[in-house]
């Protein structure tokens, strides 16, 4: 079989399956199977380990990021997913491997996207390794990060009546890869400002989950890295659990319609099949929907209830009454 | 400036002053220009955490080299860099990128060598990323581990006087690696299938290094991964000393002697300058070379004395009497 077939996350189950690799043990709160592994090193808190790799072409082009941009995401990638457990972000390590005809300003660059979004956020890069390639650049981060016993918020809490909530918009992100795509870097930059942004400069919600997971109030939390319509679904599959998400209520900008038009795409479908928002999906009890909006509103970031957790499948409902299966989303080895 | 220009260890330095990143702070015992990185979070132990990736080319070639080889080796460079900080193993994470085209059975066996190397070290896979690469195929590795504060052993603590110790055979690395450009795979392992292991299957010195610190002696230490000629500079460096070794005392093995006949190389030369031997570099006060000594022979592994940490620079005596710079090893960029 080749990997293509396999697909990159069944990889990883399939490893660890046939391997035997612990998800949990002595020491090990949480292995595979979440945003990041869970330590218990003895501190009092828990420690947060994710790492991370982007790959030249799977993951960027040179001719559609700047160098700047390229190191931002790369953190904001695994501190979002610090975030997704409720934690805070505190040491940053970046391997990263670039062509010898590079210039030194591209380095100086790319290690200042990666250095002001690990700040930003409180964390410090300390570490990492510096290599040549021949050809795909790679840009590999581990993030660690700290959360209180209490504030864990994992993907295998919702439950059946949970009402499901999102930070920000969804699908500006892949709505600027396609504007990229389709305008190239500077016109897609010009006309459509924001959602380029969106694409290049994520914000990982390292407040808002902080907000959200100390109202005490979340039952199960992850961040949207590779859309909506497969992380959805593995949040359900993990918790043992089904969705329905209303079309009509996806966070959807005025910005990715305009977007859409000139796409020739469907807002909607953008914002539930696409990936890399780094939004929040949490999903809490129906009487903490209040105090959890309220809270992370605060951070000055909007959050929107999309559906609720139900027994059965993963659907989103269309206003005319239909149900179609949720699916979409990101597959590097496809 | 071109990164070729540059290097990649200067790089890394580069980035670090030019962004004012911390060597040291609350929490960071030490940062960029050791082994790893060591935190202190809190729980009575130190944490070592290092990163550490392969890239396809510069470091493998998958004609010579095998999927369990290339898992073993990379997890092993990591490890070998906790062993240098006198610590343990602990945790260990992989992200990697592959061609989709390549077989599920390459994958198994990628992650059978990683396990495996872990596993024998103590240390769990629990977590990783997998990734579609176009060209390069990549390995990038996250290694935790612990040690207790009186056991640390830095780079920068060698004195004046100290004697230079090092663990097992230098030069066999290089010496596998050369015989299998030479020979291919096959004749290579058939040959001089233990130079061939020494470069493809390397033992980090982890009860070596456990068996040096926990006498207490050890001044300084590090892992020979670049090579005698271009690591022992660097201890020396952050040490701010020199070191006089011995070309007749370095460990040549009769393998490598027999090896540089064919490969029409000088067998010292293979030892002081051939890298990724990973084996232990110390400096030991004179009085604790014998107990240190006793502490890893009891290991299973030898140990040699084979020069002294003195004012000046850093340079090999040869037995006529001559006297050069110590150089040579590896650099990527290069």
């Amino acid at each position: 079989m080749r990997l293509s077939d396999l697909g990159e996350e069944a990889l990883l189950d399939h490893v660890f399956d046939k391997f035997h690799l612990p998800k949990s043990g002595p020491g090990l709160v949480v292995g595979v199977g979440d945003d990041a592994a869970i330590l218990d090193l003895g501190s009092g808190k828990l420690t947060i380990v994710t790492t991370d790799m982007m790959v030249e072409g799977p993951h960027f082009r040179l001719d559609l990021t700047t160098p700047y941009h390229l190191g931002w995401k790369a953190v904001a990638a695994n501190i979002s997913d610090v975030a997704a457990m409720g934690g805070l972000p505190t040491w940053t390590f970046a391997s990263i491997g670039l062509k010898p005809d590079m210039d030194l300003e591209f380095a100086d660059e790319l290690f200042e996207g990666m250095t002001e979004c690990a700040e930003k956020f409180l964390s410090k890069l300390v570490g990492g390794d510096t290599n040549a390639v021949e050809a795909n650049s790679v840009i590999s981060v581990t993030q660690l990060g700290e959360v209180e016993k209490d504030r864990l918020a994992l993907r295998s809490g919702a439950r059946i009546g949970d009402r499901i909530l999102v930070t920000g918009w969804l699908g500006n992100s892949i709505g600027g890869l396609y504007l990229l795509l389709k305008l190239g870097l500077d016109e897609a930059a010009q006309q459509f400002g924001w959602l380029v942004d969106a694409h290049l400069m994520p914000m990982p919600r390292v407040w808002e989950a902080r907000a959200a997971v100390e109202t005490g109030g979340v039952h199960a939390m992850m961040d949207l890295s590779d859309g909506l319509g497969r992380d959805l679904p593995k949040l359900c599959k993990v918790s043992g659990v089904g969705a329905l998400v209303y079309a009509d209520r996806l966070p959807v900008s005025e910005d990715l319609r305009r977007a859409a038009e000139v796409l020739g795409a469907d807002a909607v479908d953008l914002a539930a099949g696409g990936g890399e928002d780094f939004e929040l999906l949490m999903a809490v009890p129906p009487d903490d929907v209040a105090k959890i909006t309220r809270a992370v509103k605060e951070t000055g970031t909007s959050i929107t209830e999309i559906g609720e957790i139900v027994e059965g499948p993963v659907e989103i409902a269309y206003p005319d009454g239909t149900h179609k299966p949720l699916k979409g989303g990101w597959e590097h080895f496809k």
